[in-house]
């Protein structure tokens, strides 16, 4: 008889093996207050890491960290028109605080721009100013009517980035840095994620920008993901806020903004796109723990052994955990390392002892071989680097089997429908297609140029739709 | 003529120069809801090397981090009656979400004790889930009604630490080494900090704990700051949310607990600490630029210079920071650069150029001499630990020569009103003694051994009491 799955399979119901998946594999539980989320000390260490990466690119682009007020006076949403139309349904407010009614309500920050903002226009004074680059680790609150753990959460962790510069140029050219020098290099080289970078359409733009860019994954039901976005704001809280410079030639002009964010969002995308009907497939350079060596059983030479190959591991600066709790059965933490998807078991047994050698199970292609204990150093990293590889391989080789080069509205329908994408030349779809889309359930993710590019403008020759169905 | 100074003295008004520090070496910014503050770049920049270096000695512990929602329903606080009673009066509510007046109220979290032991109470089953050891780096809000730049402000960050143990030694020993093995390893060795760790009396002690471990700071103008506390829970919480599990003997037991916390407090205490008539002084351990390399002209072999001492110093393993920013005159950014604190200036103008020397400036113990470039690689790692010893030295003589021991209740007062801090036998003092110190706007801060020890107990024989005015 087949043993009972771990996880509802992926192909019976792809959204509660989600659920089943960062439950079993304690990423996150649900919290008390509808839409919010516990995010448990596994999950929470992907998200340190996915910091620890992100943060380093960042600081690369010369931006420093700060910290602006969790609330807001409610009048400040109402500075830029667009911006407050975009939040105004999902804000948590504040009315009462220490034992009494507020004179001016408070609403928990759904986002930063306008209290940034509020600032940038006193510290921004003269083009020495200027850039000013600005990135926050900071938790928002978006009232969510439909939550799902890490995906749409009412209280979410991101970063925010918020910049102005003296010119539109230069704006420009930083949101693209962000873009693609920060957000698509670390997805693609940490993550392992295949994502395209495109352009979001009038309709898809984050609320008080004039340019949005976007990264699109697509996840293991072909659905698709918005990863994380760069806006170029041009002047349009430059003006709400009337933040502006002493140029070097003595006018006064309003400055060029950008701003940028990336969630725990990504948690739940790494599940969708990574994860299998055993769990949960950490990346190797991401991973917390890249190779865990357990103790089949609690025998004191085994136990020495598990230290001593443990010690040489983390010595060639490989992530180790030590896995020796033998009171717990050893085929019950064998499937919880898989859950959990740790990249690499190393199993020592006492006739492993015996032998020299040490069961080596890969978790990412899968499999497990016998391997001389001393070759173990020598052989992991590229193991590793091998399993990383894999992954995004994987990845692209999906969304390149699933993505149909379409020419009518009728086919990108079909395409997105039966679980895949859709690349419809922009000029068939139009701004009219796109808004009938809607009654399919599909949008358009990205506009893309026809060699791969971000096109520069919206209606630029070649502009190519990417149609799907999006989480 | 004397130059104007740039701050207030502190002799002449402490709390003044307190606000002429944060405002003018960039620390924060009041936020515009009341108590709130936006930490600039530079404040937050201490913040990230404090949170480096802690969460490096939380992690040795074997404490994971993990994150827990910042909304709690209201009816959570009722759970644990000294806990809600200590809490209630800086509650912030939210009354709506998402367009809507909610059922229940959610409070913004003054601290997670609640929300996490009812998780622990989910997650403790067995013996083998003990100890649960979790940490978590968040957001908090506390109505201030006399707020002031970190020390007291509505939103506050810090990491608040929870744990779960078999038994009440386990528990006991644990916030006992998290105190001294964390807390005072870090203030020491890198806040470059005098405290004094010891035991609060009964009436300072944590709303819902059985013991509350402190560390007190002497300030510049002598009085006390509580730096970080440890609690010793008991079983307070695990009867209040019936966190149990099955021990090794078949048995069902509640846990004993633990929290301990550290806060943003602790960059107020560094300005009031180490900071003098010119500015901030910060310990190079600390600093995240612990060399500022300056260009005092902005000739091309200036900057060819300063970039390359900038390239030497950094491939030494220290904290560099390039200042070409010559188009602002050389004597401001000298005062900037002294304002914030940083530990040692590298100034390169043309005459250095041509007798290969640079000009060192050494914030801490003050002065200026020439250096042989070719000498800076070698001499300056050694000048950073000297000044970091020198400002740990400085405060620790602050300590001792403004503690008084007194054997009556009136000198004690007469002690702390002067300015300093008063020992006095707690036997002479008591509770009585303690609750008149309150008309004298003076506390016990903590309760000490006669060796300097921590206390096992309150009535210990030869427990001392310090006594002294605090923020």
């Amino acid at each position: 008889m087949a043993k009972a799955p771990v996880l509802t399979p992926r192909a019976d119901d792809f959204p509660r093996w989600y659920q089943d998946l960062i439950n079993k594999a304690e990423l996150a539980d649900n919290g008390p207050v509808r839409g919010t989320m516990v995010i448990r000390p596994y999950g929470y260490g992907l998200w340190e890491r996915m910091q620890a990466e992100m943060d380093a690119r960042i600081k690369e682009t010369g931006t420093q960290n700060a910290y602006f007020p969790l609330l807001i006076p409610q009048s400040y949403l109402t500075r830029e028109a667009d911006h407050v139309e975009g939040f105004a349904p999902e804000l948590a407010v504040v009315t009462h605080g220490g034992g009494k009614e507020l004179e001016e309500p408070a609403v928990v920050r759904p986002t930063s721009e306008m209290i940034i903002n509020d600032y940038f226009s006193k510290w921004v004074q003269s083009y020495r100013d200027l850039p000013l680059l600005i990135n926050q680790w900071a938790n928002v609150v978006r009232w969510e009517l439909r939550p799902r753990l890490f995906l749409r959460t009412t209280e979410f962790l991101w970063q925010e980035g918020h910049t102005a510069h003296a010119t539109e140029e230069d704006a420009r050219a930083f949101a693209s840095h962000i873009h693609r020098q920060v957000y698509e290099d670390f997805m693609t080289n940490v993550l392992a994620m295949d994502v395209v970078p495109g352009r979001k359409t009038v309709k898809e733009r984050f609320a008080g920008a004039i340019n949005t860019l976007t990264l699109e994954g697509m996840m293991g039901d072909g659905k698709a993901l918005q990863m994380a976005t760069s806006h170029e704001l041009g002047q349009n809280f430059a003006k709400a806020f009337n933040t502006s410079y002493l140029s070097k030639d003595g006018t006064q002009e309003l400055v060029w903004q950008t701003s940028w964010g990336s969630t725990t969002r990504m948690i739940g995308a790494l599940v969708m796109m990574h994860g299998d009907d055993n769990g949960l497939r950490v990346p190797p350079r991401l991973a917390q723990t890249q190779v865990v060596v357990l103790a089949i059983k609690g025998d004191e030479p085994v136990l020495a052994k598990v230290r001593e190959i443990g010690d040489r591991l983390k010595a060639a600066g490989i992530r180790v955990h030590i896995d020796d709790r033998t009171d717990t059965p050893f085929g019950r933490r064998a499937v919880d390392w898989e859950l959990k998807g740790v990249p690499v078991r190393v199993e020592i047994g006492p006739r492993d002892l015996e032998n020299g050698t040490a069961m080596v199970a890969r978790r990412i292609p899968g499999g497990k071989e016998a391997i001389a204990v001393e070759d173990l150093v020598r052989l992991l990293p590229a193991v590793l680097e091998e399993d990383q590889a894999l992954l995004l391989a994987q990845s692209r080789e999906r969304r390149e089997s699933r993505t149909t080069e379409v020419s009518t509205f009728d086919e990108a329908v079909e395409a997105a429908v039966a679980g895949g994408w859709a690349r419809i030349p922009w000029a068939t779809l139009g701004e009219e297609g796109e808004a009938r889309l809607a009654e399919h359930g599909a949008t358009v993710r990205c506009l893309v140029a026809e060699d791969g590019s971000v096109p520069s403008a919206d209606d630029a020759p070649g502009n190519v739709a990417v149609v799907a169905r999006a989480y």
